[in-house]
Order: structure tokens, then sequence, then C-alpha cells
């Protein structure tokens, strides 16, 4: 795989497509898997990396789940590269650094991923465009199954898969919803929202996940408790929990809109002429902008422009993007003109 | 003369014609006089302040120089018209308030006007568009010869003209020049400035003059002191000091636009955005952008709208014009939707 072709794709966790697309942006499932046998990667030495590596890419290999799958290897890409990767919600930032013995296996539809030697042997991934754990999911439980037959992974009867990390131990399993939540942004709910939402087993994180701000109004939910029950069990309460929020977040879009519909309407159009005007722009005001317009587009306040448009931009603005498509190296400086060259350019009416 | 008719005019104030027009955006000369006689009008009876407005009005008749001039009583025009001739500068904050035999003459070029019975009997104003004090001196000083010979002003040998405020006895001159500081302000120069001009005996108000604050980095800058020194030396010192301030900020927008050449395109095209784009909005806020816009055209940043088009804003987009437009009263808040509208049509591209 080449990995410039991405460049001008779309990816699957920003297609804007799948069920409840105007509140959720996309679901992702993701399992922690080790190789029996072999020290956590924490602390294995160089040439135990080095096998689990191999033992890896050659189960990946022969799975029919994963057939027509890449597999990179971090030390032979550039860290630009790597770095384009992050923000494509394909690997996570951890896995940028020190390259050495790492890898991604990647389909070219940017459903599934694979970090190896991140804190676990295995991060296997799955994401779908909008509302669809459960689509996820299936795909997921397929894949693992598929390479349990070519690798014996650390199982405890007691305790369930065992992980680098204890909080992942059990069914090694995180379910992400990615919201945008502005009307609960804007009527200052949001805190009691989040408080609920701890009592019941699940955490906030922002764009990039653990330990990422939230910027924009979107917001990473995911489940706590990975112990003590079942996959499907965990998938359910994260459905049931996200459903509720999805439909608070439904109706104060309504009554804001039918209450401060001047105010919501010049907030729009203010973002979309700042976005069509500036010559110098951060990636989060970008964010920001982009966002209030997202809300727009739902609320009917503007027709255009099209959801796919503000997609395609919320990637290829990014830092990795931005310099891929210009060719070359960039200072935060010049990323900040280049980005406001290109939403213009996109955003042109 | 109606009153209705000045609202699609331009008015002299702001027709940014004149010397030096890309800084100053007017220069202003007032006189103030009181007829010999008759108690200052803060004392004086309701009956005296009928005598003094009678007086001056057969005065005003008889003027060669003020030959077409019309004389509007104050108590017979609505205070929304008074408040819409404050805003064309053509009178004070104060006279808008207690009408009773209060009047303005005004010429149809809205060059000259004088307001009967505010703090004096008389002051006289005259306008001109860019920095031109000379040619202001030149017009009032005919006036009120021209109005001395009908009218006995209130005059000591020692002291000179007498005034209800010993801050205006002597000349009862004061000059003001309207100065557009936008460089000097983003370099943070206004400080030092302002306090050399103290030394130098002017003081600095806002927009609308007299305890109003500056907004869009307008500044009123004026005379202190009238008394011991004659006319001319007064608006002779006026324009040194004045012309010194206009060659700094100057060189300050040369330096600007060489050394941030970038930073100012973004703000003057975020200014050009929020203006075409916004449902709501205040005056303050439309002064502010509208003065980022203005230096964008003399660094020649952008070339749309003309100037005209900016200064035409600047006098529509006031609260007492927007509801002469509307043709009714409106609400501070729909004042600001009805003069966002009117920015946008304005400015179309």
């Amino acid at each position: 795989m080449k990995i410039d072709n991405l460049l001008y794709k779309e990816s699957e966790w920003l297609k804007g497509t799948g069920p409840k697309a105007n509140t959720v942006i996309s679901s992702r499932i993701r399992l922690a898997r080790n190789v029996d046998g072999y020290n956590f990667f924490t602390t294995a030495s160089p040439e135990t990396k080095r096998k689990i590596f191999d033992d890896i890419q050659a189960a990946v290999k022969k799975c029919k789940t994963l057939k027509g799958a890449s597999l990179l290897s971090m030390k032979e890409i550039t860290e630009l590269d790597r770095q384009f990767l992050v923000e494509r919600h394909l690997m996570s930032l951890e896995h940028v650094a020190e390259p050495e013995s790492k890898g991604l296996v990647l389909d070219d539809k940017e459903v599934v991923s694979i970090m190896i030697n991140e804190e676990d042997h295995l991060r296997i991934q799955v994401l779908q465009s909008g509302f669809n754990l459960t689509e996820a999911w299936r795909i997921i439980d397929a894949i693992d199954n598929d390479l349990a037959e070519r690798l014996r992974f650390a199982f405890s009867p007691r305790y369930g898969f065992l992980t680098a990390c204890p909080t992942n131990t059990g069914t090694g399993l995180r379910g992400s919803v990615m919201l945008h939540l502005p009307a609960l942004a804007m009527t200052n709910q949001l805190n009691s929202v989040f408080q609920a939402i701890s009592k019941l087993g699940l955490t906030i994180r922002g764009l990039y996940g653990e330990g990422t701000e939230a910027t924009g109004e979107f917001y990473q939910i995911s489940n706590q408790v990975t112990l003590g029950y079942s996959e499907t069990d965990l998938i359910d309460n994260i459905e049931k929990i996200i459903s509720r929020i999805i439909g608070r977040e439904n109706t104060t879009r309504a009554s804001l809109l039918s209450k401060n519909k001047e105010e919501i309407t010049d907030k729009v159009w203010r973002a979309m002429g700042t976005l069509r005007s500036a010559r110098i722009i951060t990636s989060n005001e970008t964010i920001t902008l982009l966002s209030t317009i997202r809300l727009g587009i739902d609320l009917a306040i503007i027709k255009e422009p099209d959801v796919k448009v503000l997609n395609e931009l919320f990637i290829l603005m990014q830092p990795a993007h931005l310099q891929k498509l210009e060719g070359k190296a960039l200072s935060p400086q010049e990323r900040d003109v280049k980005r406001a060259a290109l939403i213009r350019e996109k955003l042109k009416s």
C-alpha cells in the first residue's frame, strides 16, 4: 500500500454516513491481545519484540478476514507518514515514536487497522462511520477469531485476556463513539451529562483519544470497565447510554432552533464568513468553526457546503495531511497559511 | 429643510475626501458665543431663553454667509430626528434633551451648523472633510463676523469672548481633528502619543465628542486651551502636532505592511468575512470592523469596497439612521439584525 494514496480518499471515520450521522461521527471497537509465551511489550527484549512482530506478520498473512490488507513496518515509513496515520485515526499517537519492531496492518477501506507492538502485542481496531458499534463488533469478532486460530493469545480462565495494563484485562474491549454535541455545549448541559456517564462506567476523551482535549464539541465516549461483562453486554450498555445522549442533543437542537434561531443563524454564518476569509488559521479554530457549520447544516440554516466537504476539510486541514498535500515540511506558521488557503478553496461559494 | 432628505446624502464629516483623507476623517472648528445683555443659558429664565432664540433667529436670517441655511426648532422635531442630527455630527448629545427654546441652523451641505441655546447661546460649527482646519477657519470666521454685525456678543477686552464655562473663555474656539490611527493602536504607540499631546495643550476624545469612548481606533483631538493665544496660533499649533501624528501613523502603516503583511491581510479579510456574513451585529463591532477594512483599503490589501461605501455604512449603521431607514422605531435587538442586513447588502461582492 502506498500511504500517499490515502491522501485523497474518504476516511471511514469521517465519511459522514451511517446511522445517526448528524450527531455521531464514527463508532470504533478495539481489542487488546497479547501473544502467549512472550513478555509484554514494555518488558520484552529487542529480540523478543522482533519475534513477536514476525509471528504476528505470519499470522496476519494467513487470515482470510485480513485478505488484501497491507502490513506497514513503522521504521520503514517516515515520521510524517506515521503522524498522517494518527490523523486518520488508524493508530495512536504513542505508536509514532520509537518505530523499532512496531507495525500497522491496514485494509484499504481504513475500516480495519491493527497496531503491532503498541502497549499490547496487538491492538485490533475496527471503525464504522456513524453510530454502528454492532457492525464494528461483527467485523472485529471475525478478525479476532481468525487471528486466534493462528496465534495463541495470553488468556486466563479466571480473568480473561491478559493485557499490559490491568485496566484492559478481561475482554480487552474498548468501544468508543465520537459524538458531536454542540447544542448540549451551548446550553451548558455537558457537565451534567458527563457526570451521569461516569457513574455508568463510561469515560470521555477528546478528538484524538486518551489525553487529548475536546475541540469543536467533539467528544469520544467509551467504556471504562472491560472485566466482568461479556463483549455484547459492554456494547449494549454503551449503545443504550449513547442513544439517550443523542436524543437529548437532538431535542436541544430543535429547541435552540425554535427559541434562538437568529443567534444560531448568526453564529453559523459568521463561522462560514471567517472560514471563507481567513488568511491564517489554526487547526483548533478550524475545528471549532467547522463544528458550528456542521450544526448549521443539520438545522438547515445553510444548504452548502455538503457535509462531505466538511468532513474532507476536517481530515485535510490536519498538520501531517497539509504537509503531504504540499509535498514538503511546513512550519506551524506556514501550515496556518496553507490551511486557510485550502479552506477558502474548498468552501468557495 | 426636510431632515429626511439628509438620510441618503453624504455627510461632510465622512465624505472621505480632502487632504490626508487616509488618516484624517474630518476637521472641525467651533466658536462659543453669547449675546450680551442676557444671562447665560443655564441661569436664564424661560422667557429670556425664548428672547435669545428669537434674537438669534432674526440675526441668522440677515446673514449673507448663512443664506439658504435652515433653522430647526428642536421642539418641533422628534427626538429620533434630534438623535439623527447628533449621529451626523451636526449637534451635540446635550442638545437632544429638553428641546424648549433650542434650535439648530444648518446649511444643506452639512458644513455649517449653529446650535442655539446649548451650553452657550451660540455654538457655531464648521466641518470639513479631511485635514483642513484652515478652510474651516476661513468659513467660520466669516460667519462669526457676519453674526457679530447683527448681535452684540458678550466680550471682555481683558478675557475675550465670555462663555458659560470658563474653559471656553477667550477665543471660544475649539479646533478638532478626527483621526484614524489603527497602526499606532496595533503597535501600542497610542499611550505615548497621547501623553505627549496632553503636554502640548491638546486633548483626546471619542467618536461623538466629550465623554464618549474611542471605538475602532477613531480619535478626536482638539485644543484644551482657548485663552491667551490668537485663533490662528491655536489652529497652527493643532495642525503642527497633528501633522506629526499623521506622519507617525503612516510610517507605522508602511512598516506593518512590510513586516506583518500576512497578519494584517488576515485581519482585514476576516473583518470583511464577518461583515458580509453576520446576521446580528452591534454598532461598536461594526465600527471596529469597518476601521480594519479602512486600513486594508489604504494599504491596498483589498480593492473593494470603495471608501465611499464604508463611509456611507459608517453613517447609516447608527441607531437613529437605521430607524429612519426602516421608517419605524426599532428595539436594540431589531437594530442589530437590521444593521447586519444593511451591511451585507452594501458589501455584497
